[in-house]
């Protein structure tokens, strides 16, 4: 039997970077915690009153200083290389018990950054919700982005226990089902599954000419669905995890090469074992 | 004004394959002409009795012979490997003024063995539907699978103009979009915005391990969901459009190690220039 004594409730929570999954955050937050207050942390106070209009977050404020000085949870959701130096900030401006996690798709990088800091080092919990979307903005949050979604925590060997736990139990109330890793673990894997299939999709895409646009189909639409996402956030993702992302790029090229090969032999038992192959993973999902 | 009493309008049909795009015919055309008769040839007559059953075809039968004396069009919806072989049988089966078209995925291979046979020459008109979907079997047919969606018509040189025009009706009364193009540069386009993204999808699809299977999100969902087509089917339609596939395989290759030496070399300009234009095109659609 669960204590829910026990269980995180935080009373206050600031999302640093109102955008999809930061708004989303604070949505799942103010729906499980009904008398929570949540701030928004944003870069204009007078545009970033329309989230409070709209019902995302309880206020806004321009301020890191002001928002961390009294809050229990602090969310960044900044793109990924803004991540390591914005909880640097925020560890040096909350109280001591204050927990820190984020919404990063990569987290070697993020996570070895912080380590520099031991005042962030006793915070900090990366985290990346394995949800989100190619629409970007606040005005696309729902509190049930997270719902069934997997929520990967990457702890440091430096990580206090407790602080993981909190973590999890601050996680668990967006719905999210917590899955924990190594930060290298994480992006070797992400790399595989995410970053290196967004590429894969923008290359798709990129073989469309004028001629043959009328032609596609909803394949097409499908397999090129997220190359519609942002470029910048996309750059960044792939700056903080090149070894990866260059491993399984030259995974994929290889994987290609070798159709064509089969295509240019004739080989057609290889080619059909290989398609059998992909749609028995895919039917697994 | 749209004379209608010049429309095409026929009265028996056979459909020579009843699955997904063989049963999405039938009911469209039941549906556009509520007195037509539509055959469904199949390979059992007691199995096929099912399709009468769920109302996509209004009778069935085992015999192309049969079928065919006296229909006024037949969709041969084969698997693409069959359907030359088909046209040739159905055309030596039919009255002299019966359209023979189809639905297959690459045009080239088949107009031009078509083409051998000059009594199949005078009643064919190649015919690919841009429509389809990962799932197979008539189970799934519906009469509406066309509408608005492109009906790519690739006439050889030999083709009669008055038997084009006729085929050009009856795929209209589908609901479907009519464009018209050499079996080449349909072969061409088709391998750049179809066949090549589905070998891609399978080889995405194959990047994911155990370890990283609970990873994946909603990007690898839409990228992988065709790899979970017919292995079969994709395998005939590669066979059939060998030169093209091969040659799109080359670009695709080439453009994923292109980014893989940005991402060596941190040229990060070109990797965000590359992201930005595959957004630009993807956001056109």
């Amino acid at each position: 039997m669960k204590d829910s004594h026990s269980e995180f409730r935080p009373a206050r929570v600031a999302i640093l970077g109102v955008g999809l999954l930061g708004g989303s955050v604070a949505r799942a937050i103010r729906q499980s915690i009904p008398d929570v207050h949540v701030i928004g942390i944003v870069r204009s106070a007078e545009k970033g009153q329309r989230w409070v209009d709209q019902g995302v977050v309880d206020s806004v404020t321009e301020s890191v200083a002001d928002a961390c000085v009294d809050v229990d949870v602090v969310v960044v959701a900044t793109p990924v290389d803004k991540v390591a130096e914005k909880v640097i900030a925020v560890a040096q401006a909350s109280k001591p018990q204050c927990l820190i996690t984020d919404v990063g798709s990569t987290k070697r990088t993020i996570v070895n950054s912080v380590s520099q800091c031991p005042a962030a080092v006793a915070k900090f919990v990366a985290a990346h919700p394995i949800a989100g979307s190619e629409k970007t903005g606040a005005e696309h949050a729902t509190a049930n982005l997270f719902v069934g979604k997997v929520i990967v925590l990457t702890p440091s060997e430096q990580t206090p226990t407790n602080l993981l736990k909190r973590a999890e139990q601050f996680w668990r109330l967006t719905g999210g089902r917590i899955v924990t890793l190594s930060p290298e673990d994480h992006d070797t894997h992400l790399a595989a599954v995410s970053h290196v299939p967004h590429l894969a999709s923008s290359a798709v895409a990129k073989l469309v000419c004028d001629q043959s646009a009328d032609l596609v189909g909803s394949g097409w639409t499908d397999i090129t669905r997220v190359a519609a996402g942002d470029p910048a956030m996309w750059l960044a993702i792939c700056q903080e995890n090149r070894p990866a992302i260059e491993e399984q790029l030259r995974r994929l090229a290889g994987s290609i090469d070798e159709v064509r090969q089969w295509m240019h032999t004739h080989d057609d038992e290889s080619l059909l074992r290989w398609l059998t192959e992909a749609k028995t993973i895919r039917d697994s999902f």
